[in-house]
């Protein structure tokens, strides 16, 4: 009989935002993988590194650094057969995930190469969304709000049309785009009630007006939240 | 000194997916509060039932049956006042919140009463969104997708409206207004590419595809999950 593929939702990066579920599958399981620099440290790994025995085998899925932001589909071929063999064994395989697995994660890449084949299970995360929000005091929306999650990534005109009488925004994968976003905002005079999040629940989170962003490309986990109240809730 | 006040998201309703935040948090507040039925049972409660001790003093927020869906007032005034004397005599309260305070949470109403008044920090949890996501194994987004989220109570014109050319959506607060949704969503023929998910997580978990839902009135927490390509992640 075949493993079990596991998409764990690990949460934002603060390793106290785990759930017990994930920690329970997490120590479970036979084999993990994770993304990965093509060089260097795991963000993910990096979060539940603390729960992690000897004994897992662990599966680093190396992202090369010019693809990061449009993934290699070889590099997820590569990984998705390896995680296939692992299964076809018999093993359960854990995808660790930071954030929430389906809410903007690289494990789609993963889910829609093998969840045909195999019995596949997600365990929910505390997503960068509501991590971004509570790090600001900034609620996200209530009662008939409207929600819009925009990739900064978008072109200026998409952006500005979806932005257009909403009632709550997070613009996510800001990096480069940071002052294309902020820009906009500022003309459609959405700037005062916006926020800026980065390293949600890290020691380095930074929260800010977006006047007060410095820099013109900040990490691309960052976020910038707005909501047409802004402050007015309290 | 006075007391913390936490908005202590407690997640969508299996108890295994609290956080070890919450969970530590939730076991050292000497007084918790959540929303809770005129008479009976608070779900939120129950979530962490097993958690509490004696020691703790509760405080239940007591919601009027026919002021569910548009909490009465005076309701929180009584509950901010009852937190507030335990916060100013130097005792933290943590809210129990299903879900994540922030998303479409009752504690806005406790937030926007006591927050300007008294520190607070708000732990964030896994939200009905991804939860639903997950029971279905319906990913929510990905890339450049546009995501929307609708509550249902909204006019039929405005739903149709934030629908079109959308990557994806969750319609949430269904109850009365499945109808509408579902019909909705087959006239802009994206009945086939939607799920309905309810109680997500709980033993009485149901995922259906829109046409099987034989209720006109499902329960007020269920959700529609839209993405235009379906299942063709798989």
């Amino acid at each position: 009989m075949s493993g079990l593929l596991y998409g764990l939702g690990v949460g934002p990066g603060d390793p106290e935002l785990i759930t017990l579920k994930a920690l329970r599958i997490l120590r479970q399981a036979p084999v993990v993988a994770y993304p990965a620099l093509e060089k260097g440290k795991s963000f993910a790994r990096g979060i539940v590194a603390c729960w992690l025995s000897p004994a897992q085998l662990e599966i680093p899925i190396r992202i090369p650094m010019e693809a990061a932001r449009f993934p290699a589909q070889a590099v997820y071929d590569r990984a998705a057969a390896e995680i296939a063999s692992q299964l076809e064994a018999g093993r359960d395989v854990a995808v660790i995930c930071q954030g929430d697995p389906f809410f903007y994660g690289s494990f789609m890449y993963l889910f829609g190469r093998l969840a045909e084949r195999f019995a596949t299970a997600i365990v929910p995360g505390v997503s960068s969304l509501t991590a971004c929000a509570a790090a600001a005091c900034f609620p996200l929306a209530a009662r008939e709000d409207v929600l819009v999650i925009l990739p900064a990534t978008l072109p200026e005109e998409v952006l500005e049309c979806r932005l257009k009488e909403v009632d709550a925004a997070a613009i996510i994968k800001l990096g480069r785009n940071f002052a294309k976003v902020r820009d906009l905002l500022d003309r459609l005079g959405m700037g005062a009630n916006s926020r800026y999040v980065e390293h949600a629940t890290l020691g380095s989170e930074r929260v800010l007006k977006l006047a007060q962003v410095s820099d013109d490309e900040p990490p691309y986990f960052s976020m910038i939240l707005y909501h047409r109240r802004g402050e007015a809730w309290r």
